[in-house]
């Protein structure tokens, strides 16, 4: 097992970094724990069943639905089983975006060779005026080509608008940002020249045939009126050819998507009481909700069963931890990391932020960790290069100091607290992402048990730690 | 180019079984012909642009509809702008089958645990009643399992029959006819029994979301009154896991399927007429019609690409084969050999059978070829093994002498016509086959044109050849 994510001739570098600093121990007991842990994940099946069970008895549960209630539901009777202590939902409002419709929706090119395609509307898209729309496409070959367009001010005018920028794959999973700002904000650019909706090429790398969807941006809170919806990459070919072609493209949709009004989601939450310190907290995290287009197997189904199932196991061992390790398994990150600020806000109103120690999330599928980043203070570096030292061989390599700990983190992060990020192999992420292919299926057990390795070991070391890991205020120079 | 292909450690076996005999003498001169004719194919791209064409500017081309006559027109405009002599349209009549909806039909698990299907009619498949239906699912782990369960006469009265059958992926897609039981077959002991309807898991290997549709069989000429379905790999193993749970599962439905009444389809021919036996025809095929939720780039597309640019780049050449070698796109191919039947029988009744000297057909993707199998009478297997010599540095390995020629040519060789076969490398032909995912960006256009290019030396070979390849009555012994 450990063979397969062994690369051990790849970790030796990051430590030259701060070879000059003494080494950091953290005591061969809390060591030999930690790599017992390991061992145990490596043989535990709990973080699979965990995301079976989830993504077969609740499937999609897109933020806000009932779905997303009965996940929540689910959610607490698992971690109660689990023998998790303090297991609790916090609610919090947010404002209800649905398709209106099946997950097919009803677009297809009507002229020069009518074809149907295949899209699907982005959240937060505005449904076509009732019985549909048709219009010609503008086509941009980027976002940037879009925004450089605005000379003519009357071009897009009753138009529809397509933009064709494409996504780099990546173990890092870096090209995700700059292909989604088409996604995010070509709407705006769209709808204040008058178009009537936006298509895009859909946020990812696969050839397949499903549309990738994902929340837009929503700038000063302002919504769309008007529809906007990524097509498939062979649809967007299809686009491409007749656009390159000369030929001027009519597109025909019917979409039923809109904002319902505000309704109720919530954060999960469960502690492993720490024994020493249990108002210091190591918070781990993943988040509940998905698309409603898959099972959100991968996104984030895996990171559910990952964190919970590190914690549970770090419990069954007998070794109670200083700190409290606390589970939070967000709602309503899809649709803006919603469940993310409402908790960072409660924890700032109920003054607990600074107690926060450490944070981390799991969210980014199911394929093997291989760095591990941070972004902590200086002065803890030592400590954070030991943990990483412990991973070694699980194949991971020792990444840089300005990670930060995944996205249901950033309100935390924002707020000072520290964070570790377990980053996975993302080269194959953006196939399934967003998609109905985002199902069970595409997990494989042995890399999402050296996932759990990887975490039951570091989140032991971290809530086991004495270190505050915040960056300290420079210290006064000893008087002489 | 040659390079990649090249196996040729691979290929010297099959000559072996033949090597007490003379070593067929293809002549110099036609050698030297055949080899710049590959190589002129390795450096064209005309097989991957006919195949774009089809694909952009005609699309999915479902038997007996109007997109299946564009195709025809399609195909008659570029087989004249290509200067193929006799260009026609055969036409014949067909029984119309269709989905009566968009490619997505709705069906989803109404209990224990709520989920949308992603699920297809097979064709032929009777529809739901107005408004749906929604039943119980009785489970079958295999099509054996259903033969075998007949003992309860009143076990599927008013349910609906899954069936679960995998398919094993192989180079050759043996797999197919084994796992395609359940698809051609299962819907008449369920109607049978009283069941309401039947689904299957898709007849594929890919672990892709999308359902994979194919025409039923019709015994007696009977045809089901239910709805019959295949649902995507993904969705049988939800199904699966709550079967294994114990869980008695309700799936509603919703679809339109039907048939229409009579239309007319066509077959599209083109030839080049031989130089000193224009009556000798060497018949090589594809098929142009397709599936409806995609555009049938694997299916057929490359085919009809690859055979017209193997005949075209002969015409091109200058050099004119000694007998006529005919290309005819089939109609109606996925709908049951019905063109390939109507062309056969217009043979018969014209009495020109036996004017078939041999025949092929592309109907596997777009691959690479890997083995020259032939049909051919013992006599004439010699001249074979040398043209497959000739073939060898594109790396192909010599079959068998059992093989077909093609799912089309399959009534003419009932008819007594010899068959060789180019075969594909098949290993992911049934990801995409029958799916809406079989797009042309799935075709690779250095493994597109290394098909061309044996097709090109293979059909001028046997088109410049004078052998008779049927099987050859015993020879009286020489009297003494």
């Amino acid at each position: 097992m450990l063979r397969t994510f062994a690369v051990a001739a790849l970790v030796s570098m990051a430590g030259l970094a701060h070879a000059q600093t003494e080494p950091f121990d953290l005591g061969q007991d809390n060591r030999e724990i930690a790599q017992a842990l390991g061992q145990a994940a490596l043989d535990s099946d709990l973080a699979y069943e965990i995301t079976e069970s989830l993504t077969t008895e609740v499937g999609p549960r897109l933020a806000g639905t009932p779905q997303e209630a009965r996940a929540r539901d689910w959610a607490v009777e698992m971690l109660e089983e689990l023998a998790f202590e303090n297991v609790r939902i916090e609610p919090f409002e947010l404002d209800l975006w649905t398709r209106g419709h099946s997950v097919y929706e009803e677009v297809a090119i009507t002229a020069p060779y009518p074809q149907e395609l295949y899209a699907i509307s982005l959240g937060g898209a505005g449904a076509t005026p009732e019985g549909g729309l048709e219009a010609e496409v503008v086509f941009f070959d980027s976002y940037d080509a879009l925004l450089a367009s605005d000379a003519d001010e009357d071009a897009l005018e009753g138009k529809l608008v397509f933009v064709n920028d494409r996504m780099v794959a990546s173990r890092t999973g870096e090209g995700y940002g700059w292909a989604n700002r088409k996604r995010r904000d070509a709407w705006v650019l769209a709808e204040d020249r008058g178009a009537l909706g936006v298509l895009i090429r859909s946020v990812g790398t696969s050839t397949n045939r499903f549309a990738h969807t994902g929340m837009m941006s929503f700038p000063d809170g302002r919504r769309p009126d008007i529809p906007a919806l990524a097509v498939s990459a062979p649809d967007a070919d299809q686009l491409e050819r007749l656009h390159e072609m000369g030929e001027t493209v009519s597109i025909t949709m019917r979409t039923y998507a809109g904002w319902r009004g505000e309704v109720m989601s919530g954060n999960v939450i469960a502690e492993i009481t720490g024994s020493e310190a249990p108002d210091e907290i190591v918070i781990i995290g993943a988040h509940l909700d998905s698309w409603d287009t898959a099972t959100g197997a991968l996104d984030d189904g895996a990171g559910v069963g990952i964190v919970t199932a590190a914690a549970r196991l770090i419990a069954e061992s007998g070794h109670r931890p200083r700190r409290t390790i606390r589970v939070v398994l967000f709602g309503a990150e899809e649709v803006g990391l919603v469940g993310a600020r409402a908790y960072a806000n409660a924890r700032m109103e109920d003054g607990t932020v600074g107690d926060h120690i450490i944070g981390s999330e799991s969210d980014f599928g199911a394929r093997e960790v291989w760095r591990l980043r941070s972004n902590v203070g200086e002065h803890a570096l030592p400590e954070i290069d030991a943990i990483h030292r412990e991973l070694q061989s699980l194949g991971l390599v020792r990444g840089d100091n300005s990670g930060g700990g995944g996205p249901d983190m950033i309100p935390l992060q924002y707020m000072g607290v520290p964070m570790v990020r377990l980053e996975q192999n993302g080269e194959d992420y953006f196939e399934f992402h967003h998609t109905p292919n985002d199902t069970f299926d595409k997990i494989v057990p042995e890399e999402m048990a050296q996932n759990v390795a990887a975490w039951t070991m570091m989140v032991w070391l971290l809530a086991n730690s004495e270190t505050d890991f915040r960056p300290q205020a420079p210290q006064a120079e000893a008087s002489e």
